[in-house]
Protein backbone atom coordinates (compact mmCIF):
# COMPACT_ATOMS: atom_id res chain seq x y z
CA UNK A 1 0.00 0.00 0.00
CA UNK A 2 1.11 3.41 -0.61
CA UNK A 3 1.80 5.64 1.92
CA UNK A 4 0.13 8.89 3.03
CA UNK A 5 2.19 11.16 1.57
CA UNK A 6 1.91 9.98 -1.97
CA UNK A 7 -1.50 11.40 -1.58
CA UNK A 8 -0.21 15.05 -0.84
CA UNK A 9 0.22 16.91 -3.90
CA UNK A 10 3.20 17.69 -5.51
CA UNK A 11 1.84 21.68 -6.39
CA UNK A 12 1.38 22.63 -2.93
CA UNK A 13 4.84 21.30 -1.95
CA UNK A 14 5.85 25.20 -0.86
CA UNK A 15 4.68 27.17 1.95
CA UNK A 16 4.17 30.02 -0.80
CA UNK A 17 1.57 27.95 -2.63
CA UNK A 18 -0.23 26.97 0.12
CA UNK A 19 -0.57 30.71 1.19
CA UNK A 20 -1.65 31.69 -2.45
CA UNK A 21 -4.39 28.92 -2.41
CA UNK A 22 -5.41 29.84 0.81
CA UNK A 23 -5.73 33.44 0.20
CA UNK A 24 -7.56 32.34 -3.70
CA UNK A 25 -10.06 29.95 -1.48
CA UNK A 26 -10.85 32.81 0.93
CA UNK A 27 -11.34 35.45 -2.35
CA UNK A 28 -12.81 35.06 -5.24
CA UNK A 29 -10.52 37.54 -7.56
CA UNK A 30 -6.98 39.03 -6.45
CA UNK A 31 -4.61 41.06 -8.02
CA UNK A 32 -0.93 40.41 -8.22
CA UNK A 33 -0.44 43.65 -6.04
CA UNK A 34 -3.01 42.12 -3.33
CA UNK A 35 -1.82 38.78 -2.95
CA UNK A 36 1.70 40.38 -2.81
CA UNK A 37 1.18 42.38 0.36
CA UNK A 38 -1.51 40.04 1.96
CA UNK A 39 1.59 37.08 1.83
CA UNK A 40 4.30 39.87 2.37
CA UNK A 41 6.01 38.02 -0.48
CA UNK A 42 8.56 39.94 -3.69
CA UNK A 43 7.90 39.67 -6.71
CA UNK A 44 10.08 37.66 -8.01
CA UNK A 45 8.92 35.12 -5.63
CA UNK A 46 5.29 35.22 -6.07
CA UNK A 47 5.25 35.36 -9.52
CA UNK A 48 7.47 31.79 -9.76
CA UNK A 49 5.11 30.03 -7.08
CA UNK A 50 2.07 31.39 -9.36
CA UNK A 51 3.08 30.20 -12.74
CA UNK A 52 3.44 26.67 -11.09
CA UNK A 53 0.33 26.97 -10.50
CA UNK A 54 -1.25 28.30 -13.26
CA UNK A 55 0.92 25.70 -15.08
CA UNK A 56 -0.89 22.70 -12.93
CA UNK A 57 -4.31 24.58 -13.78
CA UNK A 58 -5.14 25.20 -10.38
CA UNK A 59 -4.79 29.50 -10.81
CA UNK A 60 -6.34 31.18 -13.69
CA UNK A 61 -4.28 34.60 -14.82
CA UNK A 62 -6.54 37.24 -15.90
CA UNK A 63 -4.49 40.34 -17.55
CA UNK A 64 -6.39 43.31 -17.97
CA UNK A 65 -5.70 47.19 -18.15
CA UNK A 66 -7.00 49.66 -16.22
CA UNK A 67 -6.97 52.96 -17.89
CA UNK A 68 -3.43 52.37 -19.12
CA UNK A 69 -2.13 50.35 -15.96
CA UNK A 70 -2.00 46.96 -16.35
CA UNK A 71 -3.93 44.67 -13.62
CA UNK A 72 -2.91 41.45 -13.41
CA UNK A 73 -5.82 39.22 -11.18
CA UNK A 74 -5.46 35.25 -10.01
CA UNK A 75 -8.78 33.21 -9.25
CA UNK A 76 -8.27 29.79 -8.18
CA UNK A 77 -10.11 26.99 -10.88
CA UNK A 78 -12.64 24.85 -9.54
CA UNK A 79 -10.16 22.20 -10.40
CA UNK A 80 -7.50 24.00 -8.00
CA UNK A 81 -10.05 24.58 -5.46
CA UNK A 82 -10.94 20.51 -5.26
CA UNK A 83 -6.84 19.54 -5.33
CA UNK A 84 -6.12 21.80 -2.71
CA UNK A 85 -9.31 20.56 -0.53
CA UNK A 86 -7.64 17.46 -1.55
CA UNK A 87 -4.42 18.13 -0.15
CA UNK A 88 -5.94 19.70 3.30
CA UNK A 89 -7.77 16.30 4.03
CA UNK A 90 -3.89 13.89 2.68
CA UNK A 91 -2.38 16.94 5.17
CA UNK A 92 -4.70 16.15 7.82
CA UNK A 93 -4.61 12.25 7.54
CA UNK A 94 -0.95 12.10 7.76
CA UNK A 95 -0.47 14.85 10.35
CA UNK A 96 -3.00 14.13 13.23
CA UNK A 97 -3.77 10.48 12.47
CA UNK B 1 2.57 42.26 10.20
CA UNK B 2 4.42 39.15 8.24
CA UNK B 3 2.05 36.61 6.73
CA UNK B 4 1.23 32.90 8.57
CA UNK B 5 3.17 31.53 5.80
CA UNK B 6 6.54 33.36 7.21
CA UNK B 7 6.01 30.87 10.50
CA UNK B 8 5.87 27.91 8.14
CA UNK B 9 9.47 26.17 8.48
CA UNK B 10 11.42 26.04 4.99
CA UNK B 11 12.87 22.51 6.45
CA UNK B 12 9.47 20.87 6.18
CA UNK B 13 8.64 22.26 2.87
CA UNK B 14 8.07 19.04 0.97
CA UNK B 15 5.98 15.70 1.53
CA UNK B 16 8.67 13.67 2.23
CA UNK B 17 9.81 15.64 4.79
CA UNK B 18 6.51 15.58 6.60
CA UNK B 19 6.39 12.06 6.53
CA UNK B 20 9.88 11.18 7.79
CA UNK B 21 9.10 13.53 10.67
CA UNK B 22 5.72 11.93 11.02
CA UNK B 23 7.35 8.81 11.49
CA UNK B 24 9.76 9.51 13.57
CA UNK B 25 8.18 11.78 16.20
CA UNK B 26 5.33 8.34 16.55
CA UNK B 27 8.59 6.02 16.72
CA UNK B 28 11.70 6.31 18.69
CA UNK B 29 14.23 5.26 16.79
CA UNK B 30 13.99 4.00 12.43
CA UNK B 31 16.13 2.19 10.79
CA UNK B 32 16.91 3.09 7.13
CA UNK B 33 15.09 0.28 5.42
CA UNK B 34 12.15 0.66 7.76
CA UNK B 35 11.82 4.21 6.90
CA UNK B 36 12.16 3.82 3.37
CA UNK B 37 9.33 1.09 3.48
CA UNK B 38 6.85 2.77 5.58
CA UNK B 39 7.12 5.88 3.23
CA UNK B 40 8.00 3.92 -0.22
CA UNK B 41 10.61 5.90 -1.41
CA UNK B 42 13.42 5.29 -2.90
CA UNK B 43 17.36 5.29 -1.21
CA UNK B 44 18.25 8.18 -2.77
CA UNK B 45 15.04 10.48 -2.32
CA UNK B 46 14.58 9.61 1.43
CA UNK B 47 18.88 9.99 1.67
CA UNK B 48 18.34 13.49 0.07
CA UNK B 49 15.75 14.45 2.75
CA UNK B 50 16.92 12.89 5.71
CA UNK B 51 19.84 14.40 4.71
CA UNK B 52 18.32 17.87 4.66
CA UNK B 53 16.76 17.25 8.11
CA UNK B 54 19.72 16.42 9.96
CA UNK B 55 21.95 19.24 8.71
CA UNK B 56 18.62 21.58 10.03
CA UNK B 57 19.68 19.53 13.45
CA UNK B 58 15.91 18.09 13.48
CA UNK B 59 17.30 14.54 13.06
CA UNK B 60 20.28 12.56 14.62
CA UNK B 61 21.57 10.05 12.47
CA UNK B 62 23.57 6.90 14.25
CA UNK B 63 25.38 4.20 12.13
CA UNK B 64 26.34 0.84 13.87
CA UNK B 65 26.99 -2.57 12.60
CA UNK B 66 25.06 -5.48 13.46
CA UNK B 67 27.27 -8.15 12.87
CA UNK B 68 29.46 -7.10 9.77
CA UNK B 69 26.14 -5.85 8.42
CA UNK B 70 26.12 -1.39 8.60
CA UNK B 71 22.80 -0.55 10.12
CA UNK B 72 21.52 3.31 9.92
CA UNK B 73 19.00 4.27 12.80
CA UNK B 74 16.97 7.87 12.64
CA UNK B 75 16.03 9.61 15.41
CA UNK B 76 13.58 12.83 15.93
CA UNK B 77 15.80 15.19 18.05
CA UNK B 78 14.16 17.38 20.86
CA UNK B 79 14.72 20.33 18.68
CA UNK B 80 13.03 18.63 15.84
CA UNK B 81 10.10 17.59 17.59
CA UNK B 82 9.51 20.85 19.17
CA UNK B 83 9.83 22.40 15.52
CA UNK B 84 7.73 19.96 13.70
CA UNK B 85 4.96 20.52 16.49
CA UNK B 86 5.08 24.79 15.67
CA UNK B 87 4.79 24.23 11.86
CA UNK B 88 2.08 21.98 12.70
CA UNK B 89 0.38 24.60 14.58
CA UNK B 90 1.13 26.99 11.91
CA UNK B 91 -0.35 24.86 8.75
CA UNK B 92 -3.45 24.39 11.31
CA UNK B 93 -3.66 28.46 11.60
CA UNK B 94 -2.73 28.62 7.84
CA UNK B 95 -4.89 26.09 6.68
CA UNK B 96 -8.50 25.93 9.44
CA UNK B 97 -8.21 29.66 10.56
Amino acid sequence: MKHLIHTLNKAFDHRVRLGVMAVLLANESVSFNDLKEALDLTDGNLASHVAALEKAGYVLVSKQFIGKKPNTTYNATAEGKTAFQQHLEALEKLLRP
